[in-house]
């Protein structure tokens, strides 16, 4: 079987993901897509040479009965509305981040979703599909270390633009770490606070950089995250996860090691979508593997696109006051805690 | 374009490929299949659901007006006259080690493939397309560490069985390290001799292991290759290569780090197909790519196959005398000049 | 020129330094000895073969003429009044920390070190010795990685016994850290503050472990530091250095690569006193040396030990509280100020 | 006790033995003099502010009854008679490679000391004391890897002055390989073989740079040696050892870790001083430490001296026949066959 898609947005990451399904993984199609600059949804059938419809709105494509799945890669106030028509037609659903901008919106999705009666949603929380991380979790669900007491990660960018304001440390760079570590450790977060380092002459005016995060889950868990987006020197995810019965650290991207100048040296990557390439590929088959193994997708659901939501918001809070803030998760519905193997 | 592919030989890695092209990669689609076992044929095209013809050999598949290429999967000795069959046929081939058992074999095709006057033929050397290789591939030619004087090598397998005997560690093992390593430093071998350490208990009475060749180059740079094939703690390959600037090193297969119990340790694989996953999977995209963007593959040619076959007859016989051996290649043809970029 | 000691406790630390001047460095000679209990004195005269005077108490050794300087290893509560005997007497003074239990006790220290008018005390903080913080200094202060933004650091160990509690994890452990980051990073402290993650089920009732404490430095830097005492798996002190130009990380122990059974691992000290052992050697020689060059000791001061202890109090107010807490210091003496190289 | 020492040759490395045993090192004290230039000794006694008897030659100084060990630092050519005249009088010696410039000499030296009938003579291979080399020994008389099947090495130094010629890869550099590594795995050495990859273009005319040496022990342990002298990027010294269970690798130089534009990096030495520094440290330490407590020396003997002499002189032949040379050693006598713990 080959899933049938439809793009909804075909700007940079509209434009990767329809490359990858074409000219890199298997078991996918882009039939149909849409945006709202509609040359740029010309373009994209003629770049890709794609066999596609070009429709001039979500609506229209999701009506498409030639369309198994959408992907979302609209810009991000838009993609609610995009999912609720995508699942009320009974359409699977690949979104990137954020699934909703409010934590309402989120639910929204999730109601529609129990009313379809299974689980139609993937959120594009890569991260989970990159090597180190998954052999992070096996270390940790194999238990080797034990009981986790603690969590020290960092996120850097080698630097931002001046569209990047404080915000969006939360926004656009915290929340792949939200998804990932309570997904990683099996907890929920329970509060979350902020510090403020001595800044870096790197960041403008409107950018606090870096800032520390600490994020405390129901099991006590204590989660320190450092996001530095000017930090110079490379795109660098860093996780160390703190148990028991011993330590466990996500490994280096792989480097040639050069002996050179009194100095032995790796390279660091300087472009993040080089870091997750092999994630994002994954992400997308693993999408269409789960559709053909079990009739649904087995990825980051609704309810984790939620669990972002609320705890993204409670860090801008954190972020606004200076004060800790609670972490107001609503009860996991059971809908969402049946698991299938892929 | 959709590379249509026929498979000749549907063993084990016959039906690794098969999974490769049909549920992990793009651009290709498996449209016939035969074996001389034709149950094995038919459990293929069962097992992937393939919607492809079953022949009763490789001369009636090589007819069939519905492939464009043709996967050789079969048995070493029957490799030969398979891809000459293919290639006075016009298809695309993409051979397993070795494109024949002998030298003059290798010529045979040669000279076939420069009858039909354009590149057919890829072999199977996978270690190209490993993203280390490929990094010290960079880094050599991009003269990081000036030229090269010295290569350092080691091939390590856990452990093999009763079948592999000492001339295996040319045939079966040091074979990659012939190809990839000329491939890397851009040079023609010129010599090579062998040296027996001491021999591992854990090796059977026919088989001497481990065992370190020394080729010469015709540039003088020296490589130095372990080849051990029972070495217990897992599968291992190891390459460095000393410049007259600095030293360039394989990174090593990334893994968590765990500190547990005075130890601070990564995983070493044991499993030789999960070492060259990615690389397997990028050899055959690459193939299909090349053939849609330039109409010809680009990766290890019929030259480069002459190369291994007349270089590993060097070394069994280097085995044999325990003396210094010539590699007598011919002259390149310019046919095999060509580059194109992929 | 041959320092002549007199050690005030022989005790387990004390035996060690006696060691460390009769067997491993230069410079120096024990002639006097004092113990709570004589017996003990008398062994280490014996044991280590001294031609040392035993004296009943303190203030009779200090008042032997013999005598250039004094150790005080004798346990925390008494090392104020050792050391001002030992100053009003104009001996030198390397004292074992704390230099005095209240900040009180440094001040009256300091007082009387400057009515000396030359500096005579070296607090015992040994890791501004270690090979390792020494290269990481070396690197901040040739501006490697630009102005200092942020530390992040960690104490463990393997286990602790059951008199270890809460407030230990501060006197006996973070006391290190205390004045190696402020020493490191040229920085005064300015306030603290200590989260309790997830108690590890290894340690006893009255101990809560791990601890993490965050000190903000005069100039902003954000010092994360935690503190865990049964960590099961070795003794480890990690230290890393963020800037606005890059980052700067302690080495590892250097460790022999075993490549085992699918590991590649290196050791870890479980033992502390290995970890430091270069580092109590260069403490003492340079103590040696600084008094031999320049008639005073150049090692951590009686402004340090003040330091420390200002910090510890807040950090255990911090602990008591739940709160944050301001570290104040007094303004720094001129006195403490001049610097001669060593 | 304190070991009183007679120095043959106030050159660099007598005035750094002579710095050790006063300044760093316990249990020495240096109490006589003497080098072919006069100037040179007093030079050494003025700047050490030694209390020392400056004599006009080794035969004035041995007889000196106010010392009790002798250091040999004179040049190469005149150790063997001041050693001869030392062990006569039945002072210690330690003497700095080589023992002797021939096998006989060292053979003589031998017997004189059997004759004397208890050990004098401590040849100056630092490497033993190494920290990581020690490390090595122990993970291998501890079995961890099984029986040693093979060795790989590499001598590289940043670049050498013109008066270094291709004989001096041996007698200077290879000599500590010679003597580490048959130390390292309690094996001696069968045959040697030497081969010259593509030479440097940063060597001058009379110097082969690389080199390859081959040894082959009695065991049958194949051991790889690079020599390369001018590999530009700095001083580094590489063994791995390769076992029927498992491989062990010595430690690199541990050196803080810098992330900065786009590479992470550690430093390497430059200078072979400070990678050794600790292990002089320590040999001579050690043998102060073995005179006090067995009244001879542990470390490498003059049997190992002749080991050196004799595998160096096949080395030599090797290099200039370009044919195997056997390594031919007399018996071991019993004599150096005690073993005393230090």
């Amino acid at each position: 079987m080959t899933v049938r898609v439809g793009v909804i947005g075909t700007g940079a990451i509209g434009r990767e993901h329809i490359s990858r399904v074409e000219n890199v993984i298997s078991g996918g199609r882009i039939t149909a897509v849409t945006d709202v600059n509609e040359q740029s949804a010309q373009s994209a059938v003629r770049d890709f040479n794609l066999n596609a419809a070009i429709y001039p709105d979500d609506q229209a494509l999701v009506a498409d009965g030639n369309i198994d799945a959408v992907f979302i890669t609209s810009w991000g106030p838009a993609h609610e509305s995009s999912v609720l028509l995508a699942v009320e037609a009974g359409k699977y659903v690949f979104c990137e981040k954020p699934l909703a901008t409010t934590a309402e919106g989120c639910l929204r999705i999730i109601e529609a979703e129990k009313k379809h009666g299974r689980r139609l949603v993937q959120v594009g929380f890569m991260r989970r599909y990159d090597e180190g991380y998954a052999q992070l979790k096996e270390t940790l669900d194999q238990n080797e270390i034990g009981n986790v007491l603690m969590v020290r990660a960092a996120h850097r960018n080698a630097a931002v633009d001046e569209s990047y304001k404080t915000n969006m440390a939360v926004t656009e760079t915290l929340i792949h770490e939200i998804d990932a570590l309570h997904w990683l450790i099996h907890d929920d977060y329970h509060s979350v606070k902020v510090d403020f380092p001595r800044k870096t002459k790197h960041a403008h005016a409107e950018l606090q950089d870096p800032q520390v995060f600490t994020l405390k889950t129901k099991q006590g868990v204590l989660i320190n995250v450092e996001v530095f987006v000017n930090c110079r020197y490379g795109y660098d995810i860093q996780c160390e996860v703190i148990g028991e019965e011993g330590i466990a650290r996500l490994p280096e991207v792989p480097s040639v090691i050069v002996r050179k100048q009194s100095k032995a040296s790796t390279n660091i990557l300087n472009d993040w979508k080089l870091r997750f390439m092999d994630a994002y590929n994954k992400e997308l088959q693993n999408f269409f593997d789960a559709i053909e193994a079990y009739g649904q997708p087995q990825g980051p659901s609704a309810w984790d696109g939620y669990i972002a939501a609320v705890t993204a918001d409670a860090c801008l809070k954190a972020q606004e006051t200076g004060e800790e803030q609670d972490v107001l998760l609503g009860e996991k519905p059971e809908f969402y805690e049946q698991k299938l193997h892929v």
